[in-house]
């Protein structure tokens, strides 16, 4: 199942720059696992913002919870979560 | 360039159910041909909602509103458009 | 797979009170259907609204989907939906 | 009587994780006895955050007060509080 | 028990003065009845507004849902209910 | 003249629990009193929240701004001041 | 006593033009009424809205009520009222 | 001096098609005469809404007001002003 | 021109009395300097509240941003500025 | 392609004067070197906010991003993006 996650990220400015570094990294790194297991689906840069649109691909809402808690930036992320379902005028074959 | 784009569909409660089935089925086919030319990426149904969350891919901005402004059911949607680029994080070859 | 979803109803002034008492009489007959089929776990009214507070049990999202989509006031309401999960500090053997 | 409380825990990115730890352990510790003595009826996780939504059953809006009070994480919860009421639609026995 | 209760009226504005004058005037005997049977401890008007502040005292969240949907202007009220206890710094004998 | 004021209170996870019991000490002692001038008709808590809703009784609103400054715990206080008036409903001798 | 009022005028699209400018012709009327009495001190439009900012000077948040209950567009205003008071740092002799 | 506006226009699903169009040639009319004239700056279209956003030169806030309200399509228009001025690192000669 | 000018200040609470008081007497000298200039029109006091609600004449839309900038306590102040212009119903002389 | 972009700028206070300075230094070097490319259009500040409105002009989504991650002060800003578009009403032969 498919769930539209918009994540914000607040770094509170009292966090050393190596700290964020090390977090940003660890991030890209747990990013890219997700994306290669599938659970990742689409991953996008809002403009202008530290904030990320996705949409990941799940097969229950406590696997979500899981996958985002397992995020290294977690602490400092404000995640709304929106249940997808197929729209019947979609073309796709798969969503 | 690709652009989230939350549209929330509002229909006054006077519009008749036979207007409104036509404008659905006149929408659910620009649907498919602005799918079938590529533009519109991705279309979801927010659970619970009479209201999408899609992704579109157009050349400019002008692009992207002119298509909106071609939905049939267009003066009936609440469009919150936002900009996005590729994540650094992204594994994707397209977007 | 468990879903919180918080409905307030809103009836435009000018539906004749013969037309809110045949929905209403066919939403309480569509909420008995669900709450038999084990569908809606749970529904409770908002004091002083016309509002309640429901948990919905489903397989899928797009179930629940076709659940809201199918209920006679769905016209009227405002639907919001919050994915669940299990709490670890739960102590239900079933939720 | 029942009561629909939606709670946010934010804890300040200063204290330590020991502390964290140890408060989480005895929140856990204090939800179990509240569930086993019938007055946290339903305890579950919101998807992707730090919240929960519960349902407790009290004698009096007091004694709610003084349970969210003994909460050890209370200090860094918000909470919102909604009165409840059986809904003429729902067929549970017991709510 | 004690619950705030802030109500808003929103006639609309085809609604004819007559009718406006007459539930008014329901209403009017209404909240004096509940105000003798003691449910309506207070009701103020809020400055400037079609507004009201009150405190009610009722047995059951229950009975305080029905209250307010036996006042005649219901239907055009938006009502936030908010549950009250005893603060511990008040000195009144009863509340 | 009567107003009516909702406060929460925000006290920042630095404080030392001393200063609050110590805050909080003087600030049960001064709403004695002023409850006691008659000046702070009703006081109740919000359940859930360190909030609370109050009724005052002043000549002027300049004596509610005083009296709200004079508050121990005020520089740690949201407050909202709402003007009260008889409701032409009310059946209340005196507010 | 001093109010700061803010008052918008939203006035349903389906009242005619005749009547509007009836209602205006009044409320100017009333609105001088009120100035030359003393009551109303000072009135400003809102550059670009159909919105005014107003400072009363009244015995008592009733006759505030009262005054503002006996405009002409009242049925169409939206009424914000704010309570204010001397300010330790005017030089104002009377405010 | 220079004011940033920001036009929603939301126009009542009643009003006919060609009444909408009647204002809409009227409202050109009248921006081209506004361009013409040096008080409207700038004019872009917000992408995806019938909103628009503006840079107006005027010689005091009252020609503003003045300007928008003679704005064929002001009654149907939300209306947000922002004044502006000269930012310290703008390189501009004239803004 | 006239502008409302709507402050709050949020000192944090770590800054020390010592530094409140001195910024707090500098902002007295510096609001009764623009007062005696013509430019700080009124000041009032919100009754509850670490905020007030001036009206300013100034020149330019610039001068007024100069003159904020130049309070004491402008580094901890929110501000909202709204243009005004004179009411058509308005029979003050001067505004 | 045209972007209204929305900042305003919160610099936590316990930042020391000397680095605030710094950073606005090299903000006003790196926008005017950004105004000079070509990028950034129009610059202005909001009155009596430490806040600027501004129009860029670039060829990709991406780029916007990457000119707004390059600012100095980008770590303290809230920055919001709107896509724009020509309005048909526009004069302008270059937007």
């Amino acid at each position: 199942m498919l769930f539209h996650v918009a994540i914000t990220v607040r770094i509170p400015h009292d966090v050393t720059p190596e700290r964020i570094k090390q977090l940003s990294s660890r991030e890209h790194e747990r990013a890219a696992e997700l994306q290669r297991q599938g659970n990742w689906l689409h991953l996008w840069r809002v403009v202008g913002k530290f904030a990320n649109i996705s949409i990941f691909e799940v097969e229950t809402p406590a696997e979500l919870h899981e996958i985002l808690e397992s995020l290294p930036l977690h602490p400092y992320m404000e995640v709304e979560v929106t249940a997808l379902c197929r729209h019947p005028g979609s073309l796709a074959e798969v969503d």
